[in-house]
This record gives structure tokens, C-alpha cells and sequence, in this order.
């Protein structure tokens, strides 16, 4: 199963980034081309009949699958990054975290009213920024298709933060 | 051709990040599914026939091709990013910026001595980060089989700074 080939090679490394979190390192994924195929394929199946037109993914481990999976679906994949990275006109979404804020944002013209986005990126804590994310598409009069994450850690609760956009809340592996 | 279609769809931003600068903006490519995967077959049939053991990848927008075309030569991918992201031990390289420096770091145990490992971003400007990424590898005993990007700035004669690493560099699109 792929969960169980996924949870095998997701590392776990100790205090980072600080005292008392269990990161969970998943670039032992990127380097076995195999799983990595497998992943996007196992992606795609899932999504391949929904009604989708675009891709989102939050920089910068969002990319890793996100746009792979875009491409595997034939679909627009759009940029999500942290603030002033994007060189044209954009959106801009302020979100909170544990000590202070972070700014995330997308090109104006990277989603058109009325277009269904699945969000994706690589991890799913507490939601704050795939729900930032989600803003931004509605703001731009983009619908929230869905979320989609490699690795869930469900005990911090984040789905309950998303709902708000979509009940279409996919990860692959969970903890 | 593929450089021109690439031409085509990259987006001038003047005084991008700063007065007197005009930025290529490359996310246009990444809302073009069909081009997308012609970019990565087309660099897949520069580099199947060389002997490569690895991809490694320049955070963040160097993830969007680098991982794709990993997967499409069936090679681990390893990724290089600005200091505090990677969790696991890792080495460091820093380098001079115009002002101040950058460091980018890369897991210990992503390349392994003796092996070719080609080095993609999706632009090559003055050549630092992709020089530091080398440096990199070589500390990992390493080889620095070659350079990839996707659009080269020529006028910045960045190759010439990679010369002392590879003369097996390579870009799509050259301005």
C-alpha cells in the first residue's frame, strides 16, 4: 500500500525547527524516483474524474508534487509563494502564526472567476496556510476545489480549519 | 521550436525585484500544461544518454523542473535550500550577493561520494547560487556532472563562473 511504502521512508528528525516538534522529513520520497513516480500516478487516479481546472501549490514543497500532478492531469498548475518572490501584479494573504505573521500571495491573473482549484501542498499542520491559500483563489473568484497534502498530522486538527473551504480534504499518509 | 515557444509565454516585468532590472517571469510556462511536458520530455532527451546518478534541484524554483525531470530519467532527486529549511545534518555554502551574502545548504547524506550529479535552476544569472550548489556537492565527494536551466541570462556571463566545475552547461532559452 502506498501509505505504508510513503510512512516507510518519511524521516523522522528529532527538536526541528525547535525543542519538542517531530518533523516529519519527507526528501527520502524525492530520492527514490520510483516512489516518486508511483506518488504523482497514485495522485492523479484520485483526482482524474473530478471536475478540476487548476493546480495550486504552496511554495515551496507544494511545488514538489503539485506541479508534477498538474501535468499528469493535463492541468494548469499555479504558483503560490511567500511575499515578494512573485514578479508581477498579485494578491496578497495575511495569516497567523504561533509567534507573529506571514504574507503569502498569487499572481492576479493566475486564476479566473469561476475556476475550480484543488490546493496542494506537501504537509498539513494547522491549516494556516492552505486556508490562506484559499483565500487567495477566492479572492481572485476562484472556487476551492479541494485540498490535497502528502502527510496529514491530524491531531493538530488543521481539517477542521479547512472545512470552511471545501469538505474535499485528501492526505496521503497520516499521523 | 521549443525555445521559442518558451519565448513566447515568459513575461517581461520591468524593475522586477528592483528598478532597472527586467525580470523573466516564468510562471506563464507552469499555466501551460502541454508546454510543461514538452520541457521536461525535450530535457529528458538532452540528458538520458549521459551518465548521471543524480538531480539536485535550487530551491524553490528550481524544484519545478528539477523533480519532474528526475522522475522522467528515473534518478533521486536532492534538494538544495536556503539555510533553516532542511531538517536532517547538513552542509552549508555561503556566498556574496551584490549586497550581503546567502547561504543554501544540502542533507549530508543526499549525494554520496563519487557520484555525477547534474545541478538545475531555472535561471542562471550571475552564476552564484548554482557555483555554491557545486560547492556543495564537491564537499559530499560529489562530481558536479553538469548545469541545467531553463532560461540563461548571457550578458551576465554567469557560465563563465561555472566553467570551474563543469563545462557541461546547458539552458532552453538564452536572452
Amino acid at each position: 500500500m502506498i501509505e505504508e511504502k510513503i510512512k516507510d521512508v518519511i524521516r523522522d528528525v528529532i527538536d526541528f525547527p525547535k525543542e519538542g516538534i517531530v518533523f516529519k522529513d519527507i526528501t527520502p520520497i524525492m530520492l527514490d524516483p520510483a516512489l516518486s513516480k508511483e506518488i504523482v500516478a497514485y495522485l492523479a487516479s484520485i483526482y482524474k474524474d473530478q471536475k478540476l481546472d487548476k493546480i495550486a501549490g504552496i511554495e515551496s514543497r507544494g511545488f514538489l508534487f503539485g506541479y508534477p500532478l498538474a501535468m499528469e492531469l493535463g492541468l494548469p498548475f499555479v504558483l503560490i509563494r511567500k511575499t515578494g518572490k512573485l514578479p508581477y501584479h498579485k494578491i496578497s494573504h495575511s495569516y497567523d502564526l504561533e509567534y507573529g505573521s506571514a504574507t503569502i500571495e498569487m499572481h492576479v491573473d493566475a486564476v479566473q472567476k469561476g475556476e475550480r482549484v484543488l490546493i496542494h501542498d506537501d504537509l498539513l499542520a494547522t491549516g494556516g496556510s492552505a486556508s490562506a491559500a484559499a483565500e487567495l483563489i477566492q479572492k481572485c473568484g476562484g472556487e476551492v476545489a479541494g485540498f490535497n497534502f502528502l502527510v496529514g498530522l491530524n491531531f493538530l486538527n488543521g481539517i477542521e480549519k479547512l472545512k470552511n473551504y471545501s469538505n474535499n480534504i485528501t492526505n496521503l499518509v497520516a499521523y
